[in-house]
């Protein structure tokens, strides 16, 4: 029986890419299901109205494991080697108390800057509240850049980076001003070969929503 | 060197009693430092317009972490005989996915029906979406109550109860109408001496919050 994982859409579902780069990273080997965004439920999660059931969701030996951070810890124990979690039982804290801030706060900067990786917009008035939710992740990249020495979050590449991709590519979307060191750091993400591979095949996601009314 | 939780309200604050039964369930031994509800920072939490680094905060052998899911897998790291995560791994990523939900979820309960536990509001009128969150948070204990076989959601304690519990306190609070299997889950969790010990201490605390102007 195959391992699959349920996407929406590659250009709007950051959840949907939080759960891929987790897969990729963890070396399990998955089939893709793309939901179709114009479907009720994959709108409803876009839209942040529904719990993440749906998507990103994965199905391995049986067991169907839905949440993003569940989907972290599940494939951090079938791939304990591919390092999605830190070894060192402090920095292993650390990742998941990041991972968690990512999984449960930063609203005002989702619904003000919702991933769109085929837009750009120069110049963009990024609202108070989304400027602080923008400071707080410049802290902690640089807080674990500081601590852990780079080139990613926790040194090597782990779950942390994967909860934060989408996060870079708002920055790139919106034009946001940043210091040299968390640009440095946007970049390696974006030069990943996973990055890559799936910001190419949302350039060519055929886009079905017109407008994407986030609510909060 | 002692260790220490940070929590804010005992009335208001529902990630405060998930922390404290998480550490109350692990039998970890730890001092309580309470924050102030006027603290300008507590008071954000509680706005949930920060994120969680100040409250709950567990400091365990010199090791801060915050955010409450990396509380409930670091404590389930250094007391797993506690058992707060399931030892069969379908169940434990069963839990930890209804965990997730419960910490990146359910917005409108949370903003229109807030953790009161000194209030009670007979025939409250809930809001549309705050009811088919309610109907989620159902369909998730029912699911679970039978897959495992009560009393608890995955048979024995564990984080999902915890992570749960001021759900149970909200479905009193705003006297919303359920099912009697529900219901009878409801009042387990409130039997249980932490619940008991926390809610008798709210009901001493002295209310320093006029409005909770929660913001969505």
């Amino acid at each position: 029986m195959a391992n699959t994982l349920t996407i929406s859409s590659r250009n709007y579902s950051s959840w949907s890419l939080r759960g891929w780069l987790l897969a990729k990273f963890s070396g399990l080997p998955f089939e893709e299901i793309v939901m179709p965004v114009d479907d009720p439920a994959a709108r409803a999660e876009l839209l942040l109205l529904s719990p993440s059931i749906l998507v990103p969701c994965l199905v391995h030996d049986g067991i169907k494991v839905w949440d993003t951070l569940a989907i972290a810890e599940y494939l951090n124990e079938v791939r304990p080697e591919a390092g999605l979690l830190p070894k060192d039982r402090k920095a292993r804290a650390h990742c998941r108390a990041i991972c968690g801030e990512m999984h449960s706060g930063f609203s005002s900067l989702r619904s003000a800057l919702p991933m769109n990786l085929k837009a750009h917009f120069p110049g963009f008035k990024v609202w108070a509240r989304a400027q602080s939710d923008i400071d707080r992740i410049v802290t902690i990249w640089r807080e674990c850049l500081e601590e852990y020495g780079g080139p990613y979050l926790f040194g090597e590449r782990s779950a942390a980076d994967a909860m934060y991709a989408p996060v870079v590519t708002r920055f790139v979307t919106y034009d946001v001003q940043l210091d040299p060191d968390i640009v440095a750091y946007g970049e390696r993400i974006l030069a990943l070969p996973e990055m890559q591979q799936w910001i190419a095949e949302a350039q060519k996601e055929v886009d079905e929503i017109d407008e994407l009314d986030v609510e909060f």
